[in-house]
């Protein structure tokens, strides 16, 4: 795996159909996929909820946060402007990004049942319809308090203090911390093509990809907090 | 600071040359900069040396991580690329982050004294030489034992359990978590323009670019392990 050059290894990204179309939602006659589900209608989705506590970070340490990220309000706009670009693609990216995972046994692991191991399909797709979800949201996000909040309910569900909870899977107990800032670099990597297809130019492409990079890993960073040691995020 | 638009945070960095002039190393009459320390030179800089302690992540889980982070030998090979490129523009790469940090309150406070506030200009100098070392050692990383327990060793020095320690600063005790995997975006943004200044191909560019944002990344979660609660990392 330590020669495998990145084409090759975009080449599996792409070519591990076999595991995402467990998932995909496949196309009807005419080819169309179903119609996405609204954020009411997926499950354990409770972003703006009364039910999401409050988030232990403050808005003004989220500020202080995006300054060291030297993220602004242009990265808004260009996270906007790629809204409509992403919104019908994104079953597509999905099966990249899963196909991705199913690939990786260091990733999929956490996914798999915790007695046999082997993959749970149920928990795979309530996750997956919020992961798609997650991509509209990243572009539409205006950091408030119910984004802020919402940022430390998806930490806790990669943490043992709530993983597996919202799904009632029987996975393992916990994502390993370091893997989660480590996911910025295939999000976004594998976003871009689709960043490029509606013809948007090659400049708006590359700052829509900047800010991405941004977002996610603003994202990751706040995700990462109930994993830090008290007093110490 | 939200309205900042990403032209006018740049326009800070480069024009903040005041407090990064406090430690620039000023061109003498010829206009030449006095030669760059030898690492043994380096105050404090022990990458290789058998005092440093064994990391706790092993060279399989560093594996693990590299594929998370798609990060392959192509990689190794840009980053191998950019170290003549770099090489005599560390000074003013340097001037660059310290002017960025210098402009920044929550980020200049980590060197600020802990009773005054008062930036430590020795502190400062200190840490300066060993991060333009750094700047090489990144580009020429071998990924070995030698490697992965110097990035511990860097991660402890962020930490309080030896933060202030090696350069015998009275400094506040500790790097907020937050701000190490956040500063991999104005490191590698702020890169860019130097890695293009030596005739580089704009592919070769973008290449050399993302490799350093994965280096940079996959170093800056290896620096959060004091931080993780036991077992989480």
């Amino acid at each position: 795996m330590q020669r495998m050059k990145t084409g090759s290894m975009l080449m599996v990204l792409v070519a591990v159909g076999g595991f995402s179309l467990l998932l995909a939602r496949q196309p009807d006659e005419l080819g169309q996929r179903p119609s996405r589900p609204g954020p009411d209608q997926i499950p354990g989705y409770t972003y703006g909820r009364s039910e999401v506590a409050r988030s232990p970070v403050t808005l003004a340490d989220l500020e202080s946060l995006k300054k060291s990220l030297l993220f602004t309000e242009e990265d808004v706009r260009y996270l906007r402007m790629s809204k409509p670009i992403l919104a019908d693609q994104v079953d597509d990216i999905l099966d990249v990004w899963y196909g991705f995972v199913g690939s990786t046994p260091e990733l999929v692991y956490f996914f798999g049942n915790k007695q046999t191991g082997k993959p749970e399909p149920r928990y795979l797709a309530r996750v997956r319809a919020r992961f798609g979800q997650w991509i509209l949201d990243t572009a539409d996000a205006n950091y408030d308090q119910a984004w802020l909040d919402y940022q430390h309910e998806i930490g806790l569900r990669h943490h043992k203090l709530k993983k597996n909870v919202v799904d009632q899977a029987s996975s393992v107990p916990q994502i390993n911390y370091r893997y989660i800032p480590a996911l910025t670099i295939p999000v976004t990597t594998t976003l871009k093509p689709f960043l490029a297809k509606k013809g948007a130019s090659a400049a708006d492409v590359e700052k829509m990809h900047a800010a991405w990079v941004k977002s996610v890993l603003l994202q990751s960073i706040l995700w990462g907090h109930p994993y830090i040691k008290d007093g110490e995020f």
